[in-house]
């Protein structure tokens, strides 16, 4: 039995914010009916690109679809009934859209008390910032994240994943449970909220240590390097076929990794005995680990660090992480025939619930697959009313 | 009232993963008992350097303080004790620690069936990968979000936040809060289980998305530009006080990028009239619009072109995300005199819940601070016995 089996949830949601927090909510067995406009969301239109597809598929998996004109005062209707019958909603449309739409937390809730109502935007829905333009490469800009990451004598870069997205979204997700806890307690639905540069702020924390300790002196971004340049070795280091990150943080690291490349004569010796002196001559140290590392393959360096339980990884490119063995073992990655897309590897959520299942129940369907089913059950409505709603294009 | 009121969390975590986690149950309302070992954990034990105070403040706010031995079968009968009546457990040890000290799920949930036991490591509790070592970095090299950051001729480098460790600890959170929505229905707590690995999976999707569509041919990483090279303009351009990121992903964008900058003439013109020609021409677009923006200063860049409704974002330094007055203005960061650290600035949660308190109760404490009361409290051991239990070093 899954957790949030029984709950159902309306889900308005886009792209990958609000659509990573109504996965998540599928995929721990609540029914998520996502609502979509005539001519599907936006992430779904561009699946048309290839690239699209497979985030598209993963994030829509167990998903019903339901398709609906909420720009029509009878699909409006519609999705207000709906919600008389659902345990949460959640939509990440710009702050102010369900509002006007008269759709917005003070309606439904007025009519369904124990609606939890999940929105979230890139700002928030107060404060100066509110209508800003908000993407993730925006956030990531507005955030810190930008100046934070990269190399020293290099322009600011973002990070490659979408962090501010799905940082967001899965808060998202716990803010929702959050209000269920509480309202099987009261009884009441709460309003939540996430904003994207909200949710990414707590993962700076370093940074932040780093300039309030040191003011203008903090560096901005220091590549691989540890992040106050305060220990070493702490770099990405090259392998023969790629690169391989290792941190030493304490001196049993440093003596493990020195006799890992039979160098204890070093450990021994009267240099670099200290994290401080390494520190001080950071340049040389991490050249003097190059050495040991450029002439082995990644898996061969990180193979014999480990033994000697120094932490490192090597550098994996996401080909390898989507084939990853310890991934497939454990469920988390799986391979697939789409219906829809065809072979593709997919995931499951990264939320364990002991033994149930953490995988979604169907793959993504097509535009509107379930907006009968969904209508005739949850409303009552029969044929000759559903056919009524198509040929008038409200679904 | 706070959506978490009333429920206890005993907190073994430790550094950001688990006690990220944590904080967000306090700030929504929970007692959580933080227990430390008798040195306190490492992140505190670090706050003697400068660079891990504010961290640690802002993380442990909210929060109690125990020191506990749990080396000591004194130490783990208290800690017994306390799970026997507690809500929820969290830890972030390595896999099998506490099983090791006879703490593990199966004992605890045997003696309270009502505790959700929750767990975080690097790759989680099973699969082949589960005893490598994990830290942030390590996970960022092994998960592909290394291989997917920074500029295609330069080597792979981290996300400058500790993105792996952060999300990790708000899935963590998710994960607990799902559980106990789920013993509001059942009266039986779950274990819960979230690996950093897993965690950020989902961020890759537009990069993972990439690779599935053009497999070797796509690219590993591609700076500030789109991840797969397929929009254009969409980058970070310079100004005369560093650097503005703007993404044109709809044709109104870029007619609203030429009017901001005075040359419609170019929107009329016979040249770059759709994003696939642009993205022929990525070079020349990028080289145009940072003639654009090159001579003004972030801020006026950004003015002009979001009155024209074009998504972007000034580069923003950490100096001022700190200082934000739109995260100052929506009680997300607050200044504060901390009574051990002194002036320092603070984040509240980013969940919101409608108009209740996200912020922690109070700012975190020395270690120990609330030893005596809790076991007071919760055990009723008198002064007599806390006397013993001092004096033996246990507490």
């Amino acid at each position: 039995m899954q957790p949030l089996a029984g709950l159902t949830v309306l889900d308005l949601t886009q792209i990958y914010n609000g659509p990573y927090a109504t996965f998540l909510l599928a995929a721990a067995g609540a029914e998520v009916i996502k609502v979509e406009p005539p001519g599907g969301e936006h992430l779904r239109k561009r699946s048309g690109s290839a690239a699209s597809t497979l985030p598209y598929a993963m994030l829509n998996a167990g998903k019903r679809s339901v398709r609906l004109d909420l720009k029509t005062e009878q699909g409006r209707d519609i999705l207000t009934r709906l919600a008389d019958g659902a345990d949460v909603l959640v939509e990440n449309f710009a702050p102010g859209v369900m509002e006007r739409l008269g759709l917005g937390a003070a309606v439904l809730q007025a009519r369904n008390p124990r609606l939890v109502y999940a929105t979230s935007s890139g700002y928030g829905t107060d404060g100066p910032y509110r209508d800003y333009p908000a993407m993730d490469l925006t956030v990531q800009a507005m955030s810190g994240i930008m100046a934070s990451t990269g190399f020293a004598d290099q322009p600011p870069v973002k990070a490659g994943p979408a962090i501010c997205d799905f940082t967001s979204g899965i808060h998202l997700y716990g803010a929702i449970t959050t209000a269920l806890v509480e309202r099987a307690r009261t009884g009441v639905g709460r309003i939540v909220e996430v904003s994207m540069m909200e949710a990414i702020y707590f993962s700076l924390s370093s940074n932040l240590g780093m300039l309030h300790a040191r003011g203008d002196a903090a560096p901005a971004r220091t590549g691989n390097r540890h992040g106050g340049l305060s220990l070493c070795p702490y770099n990405v280091y090259p392998a023969t076929d790629g690169h391989i990150a290792i941190i030493v943080n304490h001196e049993t690291h440093w003596r493990g990794l020195l006799t890992a490349f039979g160098r204890t004569d070093i450990a021994d010796g009267p240099r670099w005995r200290s994290n401080a002196e390494r520190v001080a001559e950071m340049e040389d140290v991490d050249a003097l680990v190059a050495t040991f590392t450029r002439d082995l393959p990644r898996q061969a360096a990180f193979d014999r660090l480990v033994a000697h339980r120094v932490p490192c990884a090597p550098v994996r490119s996401l080909d390898e992480v989507m084939h990853d063995p310890h991934l497939h073992a454990r469920g988390m990655l799986r391979d697939i025939d789409h219906p829809q897309y065809g072979p593709m590897t997919v995931a499951a959520s990264p939320l364990r619930f002991g033994g149930a299942a953490n995988a979604p129940g169907r793959p993504s369907v097509p535009l509107g697959t379930d907006t009968r089913a969904v209508l005739a059950q949850r409303l009552g409505l029969n044929e000759t009313e559903l056919d009524r709603l198509e040929t008038e294009r409200i679904i």
